[in-house]
């Protein structure tokens, strides 16, 4: 076992590392050729954009000495703005994100100062561990352990202090999650309901369109609605299968960076005209003229492209079996969303459409059998991935043992019996083999959720977290637990049955408390402190300036703002509420750790969603009934835990008391599910009716039809329509001549601004805050 | 081990005793003393009516004896009637309720040929247990056990033919269950959309009206509605808290039986004036003339009924908070009772009204917190008393074992080695223990669900019936497996862990084979026939009948038509389709049992439904998705067991093999449930709409508004009225004045007639056809 001086040097090096990281982000985020990297937020909202005047080397490295000296600014600037401008700025999505790490400040702080106050003394008062280490002199422990549950002898009537504890944790832990879920239930509410005009509030998306011999897709559709909602339907948009023109879309867009690249070697270098190859990679082929190959090229596509959509358009067979239906009133949306249509509960599947940017559009066409076959097949290779997985993990974890080393190779011995490498492998290895494996997994994940069917960006991050959390608990936590364990207590361990599976996590929780202590620094604070220097997209961005960027809008496109990628992101945090949760009672020793690390990354994020992050989608905070159900499985999780590990204490007279815990949690959950979950899935008519009514009071001659006429068509048409504006009119910025406004960008912006005229920075933000409240 | 002979005994008793019941139910039946009593439906539908001519012999005893001849032409003239036309006289419950029974027949028919051409040769063809009784002349086997499972030597490959065996039945029941639901979902559906008009099609349940100091619960009601579904809200009826006066009226009932029963003691002995004692129960207090003092008590309760029932309807308070509220169109309706309401999902909770007969009235005031600690509480309780139950059972099953009656009384030793004796415990006792056990607990499961709050008759029997199948499932199945082998192999069992269970049950079954039959026999066979007797309706009639009746009103209330009970009596056969798919595989000689069981339950059910059984509600054959679900609950713990089973005869590698098979089995569940079940929730808008704009067409100018004036009133409310008149106009029927046909009850009539004049007989089933096609 780890002692304390082995966490101190994991501490020490996790701490320098992190200070080293905010060092060099305080200097680096003050140079304006890095404005790009750190403050992308702020040039998408059009209130930023490049220094254009001043002396040039001011351009690129920040002289003044001043701005030097308050190198943390950032901090307490990161927590100045409030929530509701926050929500403005960032959309109610970040905002509620950022509550997720508060809500882990508000669980620990009383959770650790209690455990402090009352659990340290009452273990530390004991002597077990000295007494069993003079039995056996092999048994190690540090300060730590006499810390922890495992120094109260066993049978003591001490252990009531946990299992009261355990009881007031859980009373705690339940009451914040009740009132967070409360809270963030009417934010959701308030944030829908005073939300402007917004084409998903009318529209409904329809699915599974049965077939038809006399009726186009289209015609269907449109006599369905009329005679079922006769006074409520107003139109529908059909959805085209566009995924050829999508690839065409991208490979013309790989060519123009190509082309750009050519065009600017040639620009700085007039006297070679850059030469490339035709064939595979551009590694084989006949020689030809770099510049003009690709222009040809670019043509080409275009016009196919053109010709594509056009046919596309044409084709009846192009045409999927899917619709977003627009209705007169919210109200004939709400109501269409939430009812079944036909006797067949497989065809015309209603649901409330997702926002335009959010749809995921290759996923409209999968008929109802299928996407349960694909559910089946992704629960089965889920299950192997997760179980599989898990293999080089232990191998890696069981190394990480120095008597593991030692016995697997006998000549490291002198090395690693060094102290400081000693500590040094204890602390950092067995963190960084998970991290290296975790690194690869979301993207997998992502993948296998898009092939089950999910037709919103959201749903589909939503649906990657719950599976990288299965697997963070099974791979990292149990993984860890058992695996580890299994390499010390083999014999004992492998012929176990299945009842004895929280006994021996029972007991082997105390012993792992320092390897999840260091794993809190490593993957948390030099994680998040890694996540603010954006190593990544600084060396991206600076390589694509020099290589490819050209225009203004060149080296918007090299920008990469990033998100807050909920589907990775918040799993782990969840792994930091269930170790909170699992060692609060058990080695509260833990705790100030993970205090650090909420605190960190709360700043941290808020930071970053202010300047950085792009908001790609916004789906009002309907992730939190996920968030809320993880923090309950990890109640329950360490309820277990501590049953098996007091059963293991011959406190076996507390286990009715601690029965009862998961009992009452569970019933909790159903209780606040029933309570605050509808409000993330349905559509009030109230509000609805609301909004209807206030608006046609407003806006009695609104053209609601022509307002939702083009709302949800497939982004590639408007990409190859922009397009060919541009090779057409190369050089001028299309859309700087339809919306006169500062706004640079048109990615992901959440709703066309309305204003015209130009408006100043600082107050374009104000503006925009108006509009919306 | 019990055997064969042992069950040719319990077969024979069995035998005789069910034929027994039958041959006395034929001669009984063709009594017309006793026509009431097996009978009643024709009576309730107004189609027979008591004799009133003929010689008054005759009207007692059959004496054409040409009619005994036949005494078993009930049973084709219970298969005469077809489908449709069971579905106009019984409704769709019944008929979807006989359909379990069709189900298991056409389950286990295949099946049972199956296994007695493949499997009984496989298991036949070995000397396994042989071998095994010459190593340890202990251990006994029989007949039965040589055709099992067991038979075969342990690691043997001809553990392949079960396992092929598992599979194939699987497919075979997942593919009769998935066309049965969609026999069942359409023939739901062809019901609801051929129903004449119905008031609960229109109206739509409304509970947690949340209070309005300004307004009353029915004008609250009244502006949420016209200002949330302005075009199709049409009336509402609020709902009065009643329970006093139900008191009440169950008290006059009881004073007028009194009355009835002294009024006929009077007449037939005029001489003697009756008295009774005023006092507690009539045992103590003041003499009085009976009569006198029941006439006037009876009146003085009338006159507070009238009181009470003014009082309700004048005072604010006695109002709950819950509406029925009715709408234009069933469109409306069902867009009504499919969405939410508020933003606040607990509050104006809307749900499809249950039809005015199957309201249960005292629970629509409960609100949501209050439902779900009700919930948690009978969670708990029902808990405790599915696992401690099991001790006395425990008890009973083991002393049922001979060993065990030795080892406890052994001077019984004697008396119970006289052969027949032996059989008769072994053959008989075990059932019978189970069975006294079980005819308290549907009452009591009823109790516990009508205290979680659900709203309609038919919601309560399907809840009872789901926690009598959990009961049943672990009493009776797993509790009669484990105490069994407890008590014998009490030491290798106690500290046995929960991955073993599989095990521990699989070695089990095969041995629990002949106790299963037995069982089947008892409880199915005798249980069935005893059905169709009716034994304590007959006594309880022709004692009602000497002392009470007076009229042919009173007849009619002394006569006890039953209803199906679906809540004890579905569990029951799903615990049959649990024994067949366990043991299809494991002991095939129990099959031809079941199939014995499930062939006469249909004939004995059909027979009951045409001519006894009331029907108290329809609700359209609501319960099938639950009964699909127990069905694959069953299939899914005959593959555990069979997994356990091989598992511990060394047939390792059909492990995974085996796994597949619970995996593809739930995933089936899921794809089904997904398929139909919305077909019993909710209610497409098509087919509503469908309804409407027919109506619309023929009767354009209908007064909806008037038709649904009174459909929800207290049922209280229309006895008090009705007791008013009878007791103002005493000896006159009301509702003959008032409806005139000969339909002679008031009692879950349908719907009223609109019939004017008299029909016969034989026509007035056929003119219902009619008006319903």
């Amino acid at each position: 076992m780890a002692t304390l001086i082995d966490i101190g040097v994991a501490a020490a090096i996790n701490i320098l590392s992190a200070i080293a990281f905010l060092l060099a982000f305080g200097i680096l985020r003050l140079q304006p050729f890095n404005d790009r990297v750190y403050f992308p937020k702020w040039y998408l909202k059009g209130v930023r954009s490049s220094p254009t005047s001043s002396g040039t080397l001011q351009k690129f490295v920040n002289l003044d000495v001043r701005s030097y000296l308050k190198f943390l600014g950032w901090m307490p600037a990161a927590l100045r703005m409030p929530e509701p401008q926050l929500i403005e700025h960032a959309g109610l999505d970040s905002a509620v994100y950022l509550r997720i790490y508060l809500l882990g400040l508000k669980f620990f702080v009383p959770i650790t100062l209690l455990a402090f106050a009352v659990l340290a003394p009452v273990n530390w008062t004991n002597d077990t561990l000295e007494l069993e280490s003079t039995k056996s002199p092999d048994l190690e422990f540090s300060d730590i352990d006499k810390l922890s549950i495992s120094n109260i002898p066993t049978g003591s009537i001490k252990f009531w202090a946990p299992l009261v504890m355990a009881y007031i944790f859980t009373f705690w832990a339940c009451y914040v999650l009740f009132k967070e879920y409360e809270i963030i239930a009417s934010m959701r509410l308030h944030f829908l309901a005073s939300a402007k005009r917004k084409p998903d509030q009318f529209t409904v998306l329809v699915r599974n369109v049965p077939p038809d011999p006399d009726e186009s897709i289209s015609e269907l559709v449109e006599h369905f609605f009329l005679v079922n909602h006769p006074n409520h339907y107003l139109i529908h948009q059909v959805v085209y299968d566009a995924n050829k023109l999508i690839k065409m879309v991208e490979k013309k867009k790989n060519m123009r960076n190509w082309l750009d690249y050519y065009q600017l070697k040639y620009e700085r270098n007039p006297s070679i005209s850059p030469t490339c190859k035709t064939g595979f990679w551009g590694l084989f082929g006949k020689k030809v003229d770099a510049i003009e190959y690709y222009t040809t090229e670019i043509d080409k596509i275009c016009k196919e492209e053109v010709e594509e959509r056009d046919k596309l358009k044409k084709n009846p067979k192009s045409i999927m079996p899917a619709a977003f239906v627009s209705f007169r009133t919210r109200w004939g949306a709400a109501v269409c969303a939430q009812t079944q249509q036909t006797r067949n509960p497989t065809l015309w599947l209603t649901e409330w459409s997702p926002e335009p940017r959010d749809v995921y559009w290759p996923n409209l066409a999968i008929p109802f059998v299928q996407l349960t076959v694909r559910r089946l097949i992704i629960a089965v290779l889920f299950f192997f991935l997760t179980f599989f997985f898990m293999i080089p993990i232990a191998f890696v974890q069981s190394l990480a043992n120095i008597q593991g080393i030692e016995k697997a190779a006998p000549f490291l011995k002198p090395l690693v019996e060094v102290p400081i490498v000693k500590s040094f492998i204890q602390g950092f290895l067995p963190g960084i083999a998970l991290k290296i494996f975790l690194i690869f997994l979301p993207t997998i994940l992502m993948f296998m959720s898009k092939f089950e069917g999910l037709v919103s960006l959201s749903s589909l991050e939503r649906r990657s977290a719950s599976k990288y959390y299965l697997f963070l608990l099974v791979n990292v936590f149990l993984g860890s637990i058992i695996a580890g364990t299994a390499f010390q207590q083999l014999d004992t361990f492998i012929h176990q049955s299945v009842n004895e599976f929280p006994k021996t996590i029972g007991i082997a929780i105390p012993m792992k408390a320092t390897f999840f202590i260091t794993f809190v620094m490593i993957d948390g604070w030099a994680g998040i402190a890694g996540e603010i220097l954006r190593l990544k997209p600084l060396i991206v961005y600076h390589l694509k300036n020099s290589f490819l960027v050209k225009t203004e809008k060149d080296r918007e496109d090299a920008m990469d703002p990033g998100s807050i990628e909920f589907s990775s992101t918040e799993p782990k945090i969840q792994l930091y509420f269930l170790l909170g949760l699992v060692y609060a009672v058990v080695t509260p020793f833990l705790l100030p750790y993970l205090l650090v690390f909420f605190g960190l990354a709360f700043l941290v994020y808020r930071h970053q969603i202010i300047n950085v992050y792009n908001q790609e989608y916004e789906s009002a905070a309907a992730f939190w009934p996920d968030v809320h159900g993880r923090v309950i499985t990890a109640l329950i999780i360490s309820q277990v835990v501590l049953l098996g590990l007091l059963s293991t204490k011959k406190a076996a007279n507390s286990t009715p008391f601690l029965v009862a815990l998961p009992v009452l949690t569970i019933w909790f959950h159903i209780f606040s599910k029933n309570r605050y979950e509808p409000a993330f899935h349905k559509n009030p008519l109230q509000e609805a009716m609301k909004k209807d009514t206030l608006e046609h009071t407003r806006e009695p001659h609104l053209d609601i039809k022509a307002y939702l006429q083009n709302a949800y068509i497939h982004p590639v048409f408007k990409e190859v329509d922009d397009y060919m504006d541009i090779s057409l009119v190369d050089g001028v910025e299309p859309e700087s001549a339809l919306v006169p406004t500062k706004r640079a960008s048109q990615r992901n912006t959440p709703v066309p601004s309305k204003h015209n005229g130009s408006s100043t920075s600082s107050s374009s933000l104000l503006d925009v805050h108006e509009e919306r409240s």
